[in-house]
């Protein structure tokens, strides 16, 4: 090296930010073998405690969670029992979602370590007591697009993700499913983890399986991972993924399903090619199950199927009658088991799945998609949030998101559940705006929205009898009469923000 | 939505951001089924003006390229020149590498669209007008992984990128391959590129093969893309890559492939598991031959196969002996339609292959690699730059990466190129730091670097001649004669960057 560094002349942005090439300060090379050396060298660390030190979180930053493992989660509390003990406190959660078995949050809330929740929903003691009133600060409740758009615009900041994961490699690759043995737990998709590991400024990876270098094809990379904790069991097999979501025999679901099939059919946006979201709930799956019939029948496949995914769909993918598989979250083992498997069923992130910043998301492409919903109004309004007590018990999803973007969408409900009416004139909680909702599905009728006339013309046409949603809406009331309104304080408890990040629905604190 | 926007309890980075809910702002829902909306709305401009006009691309800014396609690259020089039609100047060019092919930026450079360079190498005329003295400022060439740490850590950061992609779907999913037709050019990995689409404020993709959506899996995401320009060819298919990498009958190469071999047999690196990465030239590829037949004596398989991937590597895959590929970059047409076929064959990008930011860097992995020289020095330094003339005739690729990342880093070279020795006391240019080599094979002997001792032990225990490196230099000297020393200007036309991205020596103006 025969030259002046100071005699290089200035180039912008490059000169001196390094120096020059110093072989002492450039690290001996590792020479042992890859074995030893990913045992000896890796980013496994000793313990959640001594990952969260070298992770720099401190109080008043901003954690991330993904809801990969659903009910059955077991990094949550773990990590927050961590963070509490360790004396950190005032933080943000911003979690991709929470359930039941996170109700130990409580403790959080009320000692100071919880600030804060950002959710697609909440369900059991925790929405609860957020329902009465638990929380300081309104829970800001986003769809899946909606917190990916806040991810990439800034908005949500997450300093430190903690992502359990299935399997991990000693650097990071980490996968939703173990490929190095067919037992083991798996959730299939990290769709909603990718992108927190992506922009997150410290990511945790939390596993109980360390498999070998490299764990590929991965889920989350090495290169958006800077540690690793290895636990005793990220939770329990049977909470986090059952073996094939249940096919429903329920006659009410059959003839909604049956209904919402022939929507499809006479819809004008059922041809070969064409591309769907359908949901887990019995209604959907059964409707999947009609729509088969009626692909064998003329002869169509579907592009792609999107969403979350089911062993309904895999079996279609099986059959050559879905061509492809866009999967942002696994609803059963068999879709888990299909992602490792089948290599056109993709997993793809929350972004490409739903931001509203992204012209290409995924749910801009459906032809149509399904939804199941609580409460659906005369303006078309639907709620999957809050229950007929006020109470939060559900979560937004992908929901607003798919039903803006799919050119139809088609939301099945029953009239009433039990006693209470379904269809109604005002929802609680707003969560899809009743413009991007195009047909609605109960065993007793179905609508149009009026802003899609030809829609109806359409059904009309194939014989398919249409009533209005206020006749549905009279249906239910004539059965049930019309629900007294729920009694609520004026304390403001959750923040419904459309898939834009704009507010469009508060949820109340409930007065019982 | 009965609720008062401002009564809303503040909530820090919340608020107001978005503001409430309103319909009106809303976009109306794209009704038309799911092949016209692709047609008719879509990320696809009319032309790369338009796209350039549309990224807001400004004189002074910074645009990337990547190199997967070689010598048949049809991008960088209609881009470049559709820039200097629409007036834009003073712009930094940061290509992964850059060809003989584009000896027309020459002209860019000489009428000040072009400021200065950024690339991994340089071939042909351009190369040799820059060794010349044709730039006011000095290229930077950075090694594939310095390049990755750059971009991640903001010193390099680009503007716009120009992407080329042999296939892509209207909302940007590109691929190194195209799956809707066997024929069609392919580049297979992306590697590089993937890195440039993640980071650069806006990416283009410039493809000839638009296909329907969704373009999975793909090499780079619709929600890294902002644009896409279709042109009708995006390069010649023989130069883009040819059928498979060529097998040496040259019995020099034979003769040190056949030591490598020996050498890596030997080194304590070749157990059950291990790693490597080969190189694409002849005595590389011949190495990867010998050692396929030990491997299968001694029913060894490799975990994985790392870096530019050729089709002796996916023969080995294919067989069973090599269990998995992570490939940034492919040589040939069989490493692209194994990336497009094979499970198991992994696309990694630029950052995930060798960036020193990372940890886990798929280098730091490696129990052995093989690269090849134009010279190495009696301190082990190697060049790989600049030609026995002093001229600038290649590229720093992943070799000082892979060079620090493996276990032991083997160079083959033979003695001597006709009357040129390649073992000399000084090499014309520093690339590679003499600490992280360990062994120089030639046709006439072998040396271990003085540093690994018990690396010469395990070899002479295997009766393996081990010389030192000065006993290989003075026999190339016995030979040839020492070589006069080039003469330089004092000039500086060239920053070869270490993998940390210090410098670590430069390339003077040649006075001939």
């Amino acid at each position: 090296m025969s030259f002046e560094f100071n005699k290089i002349p200035k180039i912008e942005g490059i000169n001196a930010l390094h120096g020059k090439y110093d072989e002492n300060k450039i690290p001996k090379k590792d020479t042992r073998i890859m074995c030893e050396r990913q045992y000896q060298h890796n980013k496994i660390m000793p313990s959640l405690e001594r990952a969260i030190e070298y992770s720099g979180l401190k109080s008043g930053m901003t954690i991330s969670f993904h809801h990969h493992f659903r009910n059955g989660d077991n990094v949550i509390n773990p990590v927050m029992d961590t963070i509490a003990r360790m004396g950190i406190k005032d933080l943000v959660i911003a979690a991709s979602s929470l359930n039941e078995v996170h109700a130990p949050l409580i403790q959080h809330i009320k000692n100071g370590v919880v600030r804060r929740i950002e959710t697609s929903g909440m369900r059991g003691d925790l929405a609860k007591a957020v329902s009465h009133g638990l929380m300081d600060v309104p829970v800001v409740f986003r769809s899946h697009g909606g917190r990916a758009a806040a991810i990439e615009t800034g908005e949500l900041h997450i300093d430190v993700a903690f992502l359990g994961a299935p399997s991990c490699d000693p650097f990071g690759n980490a996968n939703g499913y173990n490929r190095d043995c067919e037992e083991g737990k798996a959730c299939g998709s990290l769709g909603y983890a990718k992108l927190d590991a992506l922009h997150a400024d410290t990511t945790i990876i939390v596993t109980d399986t360390i498999v070998s270098y490299p764990n590929t094809p991965f889920g989350i990379p090495e290169s958006h991972v800077e540690y690793i904790v290895q636990v005793d069991s990220i939770g329990d097999p049977a909470g986090i993924m059952s073996g094939a979501t249940r096919y429903t025999k329920n006659p009410k679901e059959l003839l909604i399903a049956k209904a919402a099939a022939d929507v499809i059919e006479h819809s004008g946006y059922f041809n070969d090619d064409f591309s769907m979201q359908m949901g887990s709930g019995g209604a959907s799956l059964a409707t999947a199950r009609y729509l088969r019939e009626k692909m064998l029948e003329k002869n169509y496949k579907a592009r792609f199927a999107l969403g979350g995914i089911t062993g309904q769909i895999v079996e279609m993918y099986e059959e050559g009658l879905v061509k492809k598989i866009l999967d942002v979250q696994s609803f059963d083992l068999i879709a888990a088991n299909s992602l490792k498997n089948n290599r056109f069923h993709h997993q793809i992130d929350a972004s490409y799945y739903a931001s509203y910043q992204n012209a290409g998301a995924a749910v801009n492409q459906l032809d149509f998609c399904i939804l199941s919903a609580l409460e659906i109004d005369t303006d078309f309004n639907v709620n999957v949030m809050t229950g007929s007590d006020g109470v939060v018990r559900g979560a937004i999803g992908g929901h607003p998101d798919a039903a803006a973007g799919a050119s139809m969408t088609v939301v099945v409900s029953p009239l009433l559940r039990g006693r209470i009416p379904c269809i109604c004139d005002r929802v609680n909680t707003i969560v899809i705006p009743g413009r991007t909702i195009d047909v609605v599905v109960t065993d007793q009728g179905l609508a149009v929205n009026p802003n899609r006339p030809e829609l109806r013309e359409k059904l009309l046409a194939a014989r398919i009898p249409v009533l209005t949603i206020e006749q549905l809406r009279d249906k239910a009331y004539a059965i049930a009469g019309k629900p007294e309104p729920i009694k609520y304080k004026d304390n403001i408890v959750g923040l419904l923000m459309y898939r834009d990040n704009t507010v469009i629905d508060v949820i109340r604190e409930v007065n019982d």
